[in-house]
């Protein structure tokens, strides 16, 4: 069985042998820039071990596994054109080192790349593992609508907010768990489950990104501490602070989200300090470890040998920043 | 056979039948909205007749040619937001209706749509479909990044603009025939004539849109007259012009087209009076009938029953606008 390093290897490996030397340069050098702006490949190596989970090789899912990670960075190159976001990765967007249409035209080019990519799985399962990526696709273009729509809404419900971070973050993870198993060989049965883990797996992620967001360490995690709290960002945090804030509570937090010149680290001061009284974090955390409990059920529900299940834990508790 | 009356009535049955009443309606309905303002239907119509060619049913390239049909629904989608056009059939395009983030989203989800429906393509024929497809889809990105380079360039050269029109808009139609013709069952070798008619009649197809943009009848075009030399663009037109120009006229055209105050009716005149005097209306129509006959060169290739190519002819003339 491979290790995840190995895992890791072979996925950047590949990436790195994708051919960029086509012309107009102007389309393919976004492309290029993205993809070699790194990210943790979680997907691909999610994809790869959950084949290694039926096979003892992993070549036949390659290709697809590429794609797949060829997908997600057009959704963030996309998404950060949507959301206006100046940088990814401490590394300019697209649209702020070239301009809006390089990064509405390289994204289409990514999406049909990772088509491309994705067509490469051997010939009795192309036509599952296209269906399967294909509802994949649309449900995050549904989950990212969502996400805009809930900016110009002040009721969203938590149920809402899980629906929309289960399409536009977990559907994704599921579906490479559920391809690579099946590429592996798997059953249609212990594919869904892998799906199912992959599923609980995401939303714990989602999760566990808010709670770094407000509650992280500036340096391991990669961006500015607060960002979502100075964007009004209606986070499950948020969700959780609006349920059981009090009318006192409620007016403070409205004080701070509309004065458009209070700085940002008073507004920061100010939530994080109401998430703590209100036990927030605590919530946050319990509600992950819910959802990783359930992803684990899913796994023992395989009934695969332990010895190739334990890496395979190994790495999620590794996605999700857990001791094992 | 079918008739190409018949062959509509398939195709806006089918386009009538794509099902919208999805969530978030946000996503949704601008791709009803673009594939509800019409058009020709010439790609998946196209496709149908190429299948009808070799099979008498064509139940099988319905599917596949409305994911073309919403394939080219989606360039135009995001090929108006980059080009910042306002209108399209006469109708708001969707950035101008909605937003910006509502045509990206939504023409994402378009791109992805068409997999869709390309993906029902029967299983022996898939994966050459796929690949057929995927490789189109990634021209015509080329071809609209070539365009866009070209409108920063003085040095376009007629290859050059060539080429772009052939990634930009023959290859679709190219690979509508050749697709079409493959589910209908017709041999590699027969289809590759029917892309190459493709590629032919989309090059003259495209010329003769160049043409109309300044020589043609207001009514029946459905654009604004003279719209490609109000915004300088560098048609076949354009190129034939400057190639033959004297210094003289080439004083004039800089202008007419430096002159930001110059009133765009008297800039059309001075330009179309110019490509009158220098014979560009007929050197692009000799250009339109050289391309049309290496398109009826290749059909003739095909070995078919008279009566098969001759419905399929008529509608090539009835697309390139000429009395058959």
């Amino acid at each position: 069985m491979y290790t995840l390093e190995q895992i890791l290897q072979i996925v950047e490996f590949h990436i790195e042998q994708i051919n960029y030397n086509r012309q107009p340069q102007n389309l393919y050098s976004p492309v290029h820039y993205i993809l070699s702006l790194g990210g943790k490949r979680i997907r691909p190596a999610l994809m790869l071990m959950a084949c290694n989970l039926y096979s003892d090789g992993v070549e036949e899912a390659i290709k697809p596994a590429i794609g797949m990670e060829i997908f997600h960075n057009f959704t963030l190159l996309h998404d950060d054109l949507m959301d206006k976001a100046d940088k990814r990765r401490n590394q300019l967007t697209v649209h702020k080192k070239w301009n809006a249409n390089r990064a509405i035209l390289s994204g289409d080019a990514m999406l049909i790349l990772a088509y491309q990519f994705i067509g490469n799985t051997k010939t009795p399962l192309l036509k599952s593992i296209l269906d399967i990526f294909t509802k994949t696709a649309m449900e995050i273009c549904e989950g990212q609508q969502y996400d805009m729509d809930f900016e110009q809404r002040q009721d969203v419900t938590e149920d809402e907010y899980i629906e929309m971070i289960r399409l536009k973050t977990a559907v994704l993870i599921a579906c490479c768990l559920q391809s690579g198993a099946l590429i592996g060989g798997a059953s249609n049965k212990d594919a869904m489950k892998l799906f199912q883990t992959g599923i609980y797996t995401g939303l714990a992620f989602q999760l566990q990104d808010d709670l770094l967001d407000t509650f992280g360490d500036p340096h391991s995690f990669g961006k500015e501490i607060g960002g979502d709290i100075i964007c009004n960002k209606k986070t499950f945090l948020h969700l959780q602070m609006m349920q059981r804030a009090s009318d006192a509570q409620k007016a403070i937090i409205h004080d701070v989200q509309s004065d458009i010149n209070c700085p940002p680290e008073e507004k920061i001061a100010v939530i994080k300090s109401i998430y703590e009284t209100l036990g927030v974090r605590e919530i946050t955390n319990d509600r992950i470890l819910n959802y990783y409990n359930r992803a684990m059920q899913e796994l023992i529900g395989l009934n695969l040998p332990v010895e190739r299940l334990r890496m395979f834990n190994g790495t999620i508790d590794m996605l999700l920043g857990r001791k094992s």
